[in-house]
């Protein structure tokens, strides 16, 4: 499916939610054992990892982080084992979706214009909608 | 699944994406026939509309919205039929994943803290992240 890709978001009443975002940085933070190496990996400040998390950790009642042992100062951060799950299931998701979407999303793609967005300056469409009434 | 909503996105290469708001605005235009009532009943500007829907027409070789024929003051737009097909293979791509994710998502509903939330200023958790190294 070359190019194209699905995008969830989970949205749990109006409050709580998991996204790209979210989901990344568990797994940077998988990857690296720290909140502010996997921010900085992603372009966020640390202010803004460390509330996503926190949001996360609010949102179930199991954390999805928690500080590494070791002490307060030195431990940096890992991912539980609820996190890592947590994971899992938002991966398997869009891969279900995915598989799910498969052949409508193939339709739309033949539907895409292949050379206008090469050349943003093309003429526009004869089919304007700027006729149209405010 | 109660209030346990999925949205999708979908981006063809960096340029191109379909999502929730452009859906609906699409789906306003069908209902009121015009860009700026639909703009309106969702929050957004006459402009902020127009680029979303000029957005749309110029990603796909087909036009999704169109000016009402009748003249070009007054006749407001009317979504094409291509248009209203990109709308039902969104929804049912949307509807296709829901199924897909549906009991991945209840076993994460399960998990939600259900009292937390109801009080911000609950105590923090026991698991803080608080002394993770920065």
């Amino acid at each position: 499916m070359n190019n194209t890709r699905l995008t969830l978001r989970v949205d749990f009443g109006s409050r709580r939610s998991i996204g790209p975002g979210k989901i990344r940085l568990l797994e940077e933070i998988g990857r690296g054992g720290s909140i502010s190496q996997a921010g900085r990996s992603l372009g966020m400040s640390y202010r803004r990892a460390w509330l996503l998390i926190d949001d996360l950790n609010r949102a179930f009642r199991r954390a999805v982080v928690r500080a590494k042992s070791g002490g307060s100062q030195g431990g940096g951060a890992v991912l539980t084992e609820f996190g890592s799950g947590l994971v899992r299931d938002y991966r398997a998701i869009e891969t279900a979706a995915a598989d799910a979407a498969k052949s409508r999303l193939r339709r739309l793609e033949a539907e895409l214009r292949n050379s206008g967005r090469l050349n943003p300056d093309s003429p526009p469409r004869k089919t304007s909608i700027r006729g149209g009434k405010r």
